[in-house]
This record gives structure tokens, sequence and C-alpha cells, in this order.
């Protein structure tokens, strides 16, 4: 709608179906005229519909498994050539628990699981970071976003394991972001999203509830994939050039409250004594 | 009972009768060997028992506007005379909203009450540091704390302009706290307490449903009055002299709660279908 | 150049002259498609050349007091005839702090010039949007930026009382962002900028050394004014609708640096021996 | 000195030697009434001289790697049996890197050592909670500290993958903290220490530069390992029952500076025409 990605061409990993936030990000980087490769693991291209979205992004789908270096650097590559130069942007949207899937509690981890979530949800980024400044895959001034939860900071119950990986994500962005900055002037971000209703998301116990007092607590609501996908163009874009290793919350203002009236007045309903609305005010 | 303060020298503002966190913090300095000063405006003195504790905790009441810098000037003075030397700690537990008192709401509030609000609750503590710095009332290595809330970083709905003057009172401990420290080893903190129904908290609109919240939404539930004593106990102690700057939350792990099983399962009672707790575990 | 601002209104507070942040921020809504209103002090549009970017823009200069209520009411009540309707976005850039003009050191400021600076460059904010609801003066989905600086967070020697004054800023951003979030959908955030080299910037004892030390910790460099007007964009579009309450910084990287290899190698250089750069690397 | 930890039992991590923090943490533990069992792996027990420190604290070493679940729950077990029942505190620190070791810079890791430092420096402290919960190896309101450092908020070039590690250590003591916390009293907190010329410390380049920046920085000076020892004495006593799932800084202040008179003063003298010191003040 703007051209705000005009002759920007890039990667977007994570698309899985038209609910996930990487699917809504390709949509809106092709109204801005942006040119991307789409990616994701061979199972989730078999789940998923990726190949419907390439055709509407006149694009295409290269598999890898963001865990892998030499898929990692061979995406890159062919990338690379596809475009005949380098790339301008990034999305990460890459994440996934074992044990919040095996319903292994926090406190009944399994190591091997735990190792997995952060292979595959935190270091996969690292990985992809250190595969682009090796191949020298990524234009001056260029950005790179990856999704990240406010669990990195404030502990949800049942989120897991899920919350230390992105703890880490936020790290690395910041660590890596450094020297990618320095060198390449290349910027590092990741996006604190509302809890959305993914199909990643609808597999966490409780979202409903958790997603009812979040929507409650946030002066704007939760935050959509639709709305996602439009900051993510800003962070694309050339605006925002020196915008680098922060944290950035898109969440309708979720992360710094304390407690709303919209939220106190629905948990008040929970009590015996419920305390009278006009109170509140 | 450990002797963590003995031979300390201290003043101690804000206690204005049992349920006050200060009034607590007096009892347990004096139980740890502290000598001190109370102090209170005239009108605090005449609305509570601080002679009771006065006389409990062996020292006098010294009359002081806290926003008056003459007021501090002369209580620091007769509290140098009165121990014969300087002192090693202070406790400021002011704080004060006309805003909310006169039920003023945050999108209506009175200047002038908003400038009392900001004297009162946080330049008030500026006056304090900078009297005492002047007077070079405290000893190196002496401790000061200030109380403050979460809402300083994060709103709650009614707590209206305190808000802001809890921000800059952490503020100011900051910035004076890099002062004092550089030239004489002086700490400078300030505590966010969990929410306590002391009389100053009572008044707060719909308390009693938040404070219910905040308690199932802390793992070790909500801090008490007793036990903030304790804490501020570390604090004025030797045992903690390279802390400073900091704003130290004590609140049972509020602070780093995005939510909790119990305060969830409580609000889902709220909710038309609330989802069953067994799968919420 | 994007069209980005294309029938949006605003206005812009804090335009000196062409070094001034707000300045910028002006010339690129322009570009952007964007009518706006200028408004500063009269003394402050005498000493500057406000009326020559007010040419360059298509617009003109109402002045105002921001700290005086009925000036504020004034502006909205005439820019809102001038438009024939509501705006949708505001810049505040305005702050003075008279301790640091008489060189009144943190530990000996006058509380007069204090309540000066706090009502200048804080209340204001709080003034401007208190004015802004009751005169229903903002369309649903505006948005409000707010100039802050890293000093709200962490201390930096001589920045005074105007740090206390940012984190209060910063503060009302969140308090006011709940209440006309949720009642108007209007988003309040502040951007905490690279020290720069503004009129009002240079007047910062020792900012030369300063501004060399963050250009190389930040791995981006300083974020300049340009860029500042750029970022300011993104954030007046409508691709930022759920970012709210926060403060975001604008800093090439230095919000989020402890050390890096090119300010330490400089540092280094004022160690009597110096350690070799190759062993730092 | 005070008794703080008479009656008390606990386990200490990571005496190497006379200048590790632990050692100090041992000392002052066994000076305040507590009783404990030292631990280490087998290899740094060869090289250390933990055996003194047992024999000066009148107890004994468990070898154990805490990487492994098996050693860390027949630590447990052997220590329950040793002390006739469950302890109160445990102190956890380790870490190490090998992508440091084997100057494997940031961009160039090898990601089996990434593995290894993440396994050794974080993860090692989820398999003690989750062992000792399995196990309930602690009494209700024990207190567990890990050891962190600032970079887990901010970047230092050098510190490469620890910087990831203590993000993700900080991230388990609030995951782990919120379950430890609501079923059994227990708290968990990490102490962001100033860095420390230790055995471990002293093996990162520019160590000392680094050193007489911070020193120069904060307020108060570089926190000693005795200093550190002394604070985590408060924080394992009775006296801070309710601090849980929080990352202390215990740094002399660094933390919340942005730039000191001190620090300004000596960069300065690496440019080229530094300011004179009197303008700076």
């Amino acid at each position: 709608m703007y051209n705000l990605l005009k002759g920007k061409k890039g990667i977007i990993f994570g698309a899985l179906n038209d609910k996930s936030l990487a699917w809504k990000v390709a949509e809106r980087a092709y109204e801005e005229g942006a040119e991307f490769i789409l990616t994701n693991t061979p199972v989730s291209m078999r789940l998923g519909e990726i190949d419907a979205l390439a055709k509407a992004c006149n694009t295409k789908v290269i598999a890898a498994d963001a865990t892998n270096v030499e898929d990692l650097e061979n995406l890159l590559k062919q990338t690379m050539e596809h475009f005949g130069g380098k790339i301008d942007f990034i999305l990460h949207s890459v994440a996934m628990s074992m044990n919040v899937r095996k319903n292994r509690t926090y406190d009944d981890v399994d190591y091997g699981f735990f190792m997995k979530t952060l292979d595959i949800s935190a270091i996969s980024f690292h990985k992809l970071l250190q595969s682009c400044k090796k191949i020298d895959a990524i234009n001056d001034w260029g950005s790179i976003v990856a999704l990240s939860y406010v669990a990195a900071q404030r502990t949800l119950y049942g989120y897991n394991d899920m919350a230390d990986a992105k703890s880490m994500l936020e790290s690395i962005a910041r660590s890596f972001g450094y020297i990618y900055g320095r060198e390449k002037k290349i910027r590092v971000n990741t996006v604190s999203q509302s809890p959305t209703l993914t199909t990643a998301g609808s597999g966490v116990k409780g979202v409903e509830g958790l997603m009812d007092f979040t929507e409650r607590m946030s002066p704007l609501g939760n935050a959509t994939a639709d709305e996602f996908a439009d900051y993510c163009i800003t962070l694309f874009s050339d605006l925002t050039r020196k915008v680098t290793m922060q944290n950035l919350f898109h969440d309708g203002g979720f992360s710094s409250m304390g407690m709303s009236l919209n939220a106190m007045s629905m948990y008040n309903k929970s009590l015996e004594n419920p305390i009278p609305d006009d109170i509140l005010r």
C-alpha cells in the first residue's frame, strides 16, 4: 500500500497456514513491494499450505531445517542465486517445545526435549545469523526480526521451557546484533507479540482464559496477526534504521499494565462477594 | 535478634500506627540494636499513635514536614545533637495524593494537587537527601531506603498520579545515589513492596480485589509489613554495602509473574464457561 | 516518499531551528503527506526560525506555553477549527531545566527550578493529554509521541533533574496511555533518542566526549535527528497501532550495550599501560 | 558474626580456590553458623584447593558434575544423609564456555561448544532445581541463589555465548522460582555481580580495562568477592523470605549508570583534545 519495501529482498521463516504470523507478514511484505523466499521444515510444508502462499506472493519455497547449519547455508545460497544478490530482511518465527507437547511439566522436563526446545526456538536464530554473516548474505542496513513473547520477562504457568528459550532468543538478538551492527550496519530485533490464536498458540493449555485476560488488561486489546505484520513492515523498512538490539512489545499495552479496570472487574466476579463495579471506577 | 544494626543510628519517617510499614521497621530496627529518631508531620502525629512507638523503642519523635527544607534541616541537626554525631540509615515512607483523596481521576487531575503529590511523595526524598549531604549528616557507608510500588513500572487503574510520583522517586534514588555513592559511599535504594493493608493503602479503591489477585499471582503470596521490616534491616546492615541505585522488589515474586495457575483459575470462574481446573494444570 | 501520513493531521511541539528534532519531524511528516500545526512558546518563536519551517510546510504557527492549560486548550481549539475536525498525531518535544542552565548541581538544586523542570518537561505532557481528552481533540487510533532519553533509566552525571523529569514523562505516557487506549484507542509512547547536537543538547557540559563515547558504544552509531524523524513517521502511521505505553529506544543499540570493543579500545588509550588492541579482539 | 544462618544447612557449588566467589560464601556462611556440603567437579577438585576449605569449614566435599542428573541426585541424597534431613540453601556458581576458552568468537561459535556452555552454565541450574524438588531436598522457605552477570541484559564484547547462558539462567530462576515458590515457599534468585578477578574471570580478554571502567562507573566501586559473600548471607537468611524470581544487582551501582564523571574524565584523556576536567564537573 505504501511501497515501503519496494526493491527489498528477504526470507520468511515459519508460515504454516493462514493463521500463522509469518503468513500475514508474507502477504503484507508482498503488498509493500518486497520479494522473498518462504521457508519451513519439510514436515511443516506437508502439514501446511505454504505452496498456496508462495503462489499468491509469486515466489517459491525452499525447505530448510532451521537447526541444521547446512540446510541454512543451502537456503541462503539458493536465495542469493534466486535474487542474484544479497537480501535485506529476514523474519524468524520458529519455535517448538516437546516438553509442552508431551505434557512434561516444568518441574519434570526431559533434558533431551529441553535441548531440542533451545535448538529449535533459540539457537536456530544464532545459526541463521552466523550463516548469514559467514556467507555475507545480507546487505548493509538490513533488518532481522525474530518473534518473542512476554514470557521471556515474566513467568506464565504452562509456558514451560519456551520461556527460557525466548529469554535466550532475545539475548542472541542483542549479542549478535552488536556484532552485525558494528560490522555491517545490520539491525537485529525481537518483537514480543500478544498471544495469538495461531495453530502453534492454540495448543497451549487454557489459552482462551489467558487471551480473555490479556485482552481486558491491554488498553488496545491483543494485537492480531495482521497488526503484527504491519509492525514488521516498519521494522524491515528504511525508517527504523537505528533501532537495534531491542525487544519491542507489540501487545496493545499489556507489558506495561499492572491491572486494568476491565480485567479487575472481571476478576472480581469470581470472588464470593464481588466489589460493585461503580466503586472500582 | 541478630544485632545486625548494633551501634547504628537512624531516622524513620512515616510511622502512623501499628499497621504502618515504618512502624514495623522501627520495631525491628530496635530489636536489632539500632537507635533512631522517629519523625512525621504534626498532623500525622496527632492522628496516629507514634508516641507509643517512641516509648517502646526508647526514643523520641521530632516533628517535620518532609516537604519543608527548614524542617528537615532542623530534624537532622536535632538528631545529630541527640546522638552526638552522624547517622547511618534512613527510611523514607512518605506519600500522599490529593487527587486520589478527592476522587479526581487521572484524566481530570488538579495540577495543584499533582504538584503536591510530587512534592510530598518524591521531591521530599530529594530534599531529605540534599539536606543530609549539605549538613553532612550521614556516616560513610550509610544506607537510605525509600518505599516504592510496582506502579512505577506498570499501570494499575486508580493508582493515579502516585504512579508518576513513584517513578520519579525511583529516579531520584538513582540520581542522588550516584552522587552520594561517589562522594560518601552512601547507598540509596527503593523497595517496591506488595500492596499492604496499611491505613494509607486501605484508602485505595477496590484494594481487596487487587490484593486477592496479587496474593494469587505471587508464588510466595503478598509480602507483609513484618516481612518488609525484615528486608529493610538487611538493607540497613553492613552486609549489603555494594547494593545501590536499585529498585528492589519485595513482593513474593509478583513483579516477575505474567500469570499464575492460581490467579488464572480464579479469573476463569468469572467466565461464562469456565475452563475446568484440571486442564489448566 | 511513501504517503505514510496521507490525510493525517497533527500538532508538532518544539521546533526551534533546523537542528531541532521536531523540525526534522515536521519536514518528514510534510513529505509523507501530513498536515500539521507548529507550536512553541512565544520566546522560542522569537529566538528561532519556526516561521521559515511553517512556510516550507505550508502551515502556520500557533504560540502556546505548554505549561499553561488555557494556552493548550486554545491551541487545540484553533487547530481543530483550522482542520475542521480532530487530529491524529502529536509530537511533544519540550524540555528545560533551570538548574542545568544556572549550573546548580544535583546536590544543590533550587526547588523552585526543580518544580519548573518538572512542569515544563513532564507535567506539560499530562496537561496536553488531559486537554486533548477533555476537548476530544484526537481521532480514534491516534498516536502521541514524546521525546525521552536513557537518563530516565540510567544516571549520567550532569543530566541533573532532567533525569527525574524524563522518568516521570515516561510514567505519564504509561499512565495516560492506559486511559486513552481503553477509551479512545489512542496510543501514547516515548522515544528514547541518542544524544543529538541540537541547540538544547549542545548546552550540556562535556557533551562532545559523551557523544564520542555513545557513538563508539552503539553498534550503529548515534541516531541522528533525520533518523529520529523517520522513526516518528512509523509511530504516527497506521502500521504501529498496537504499540502503546512503551519507551522505545532509538539509539543505534546503545541502551543494550554494556561495553563495545570500539569504546573499550578508546578507553584503554587513557590508561597508563594501555592494553594492545589486538588482544582485545 | 550475627548467627544469621544458625541451624541452616546448605550446599555450595563452585569453590575452586580462595579467589572464588563460592569460597568466600562458604567462609562467611560458616562464620554465620551454617553447615554445608561443598561440591565441585572431580577435575576442579584436583585443580583447586577445596579440601583446605572443607577443613576450615569443618565439612566435606562431595564430587558432582552439575550437568549430570545422577550425580546431582547422589549429591543431594548423600547431603541429606549427612545432615539427617533436608537443607535450607544452595549457591550455584557454575559456568564455563568452551567457545571463550578456544577463542571462537561469537560470530564463529562451535555449536557443540554452545550447547556445552548452556548445559554447564544454565541447564545445570534447572537440573539441580528439578532434582531437589523430586527428592524433596529443601525445607520450606529455603533459598537458592545462582551467580549471574549484567551481560544477561547488556552486551559486552568478548563475553560471547556466556551472555546467552546467563540470560537463560535468570529465566530459569524465574520459571522454577514460580513453581518452587507456589508449592514449597522456596525462593530462587540470581545475583548479578560486578566483574571480579576470580580464576574464572581473569581468563576473559582485556578484563583489566573493563574492570577499570566499571570501577570508575560504579559510584561505590566494583563489589568484591567478600562483599558478594556478605550479600548472599542476607539472601540465605530468614530476613529476605519474600524476595523471589529476582535478578539482584550487586555491583556498586554500575547497572544503573549511564556515565559517571570519573569514567568520562578517564575516557576523555584518550581523545585528541581532551575536555578539561573542570568543565566536566
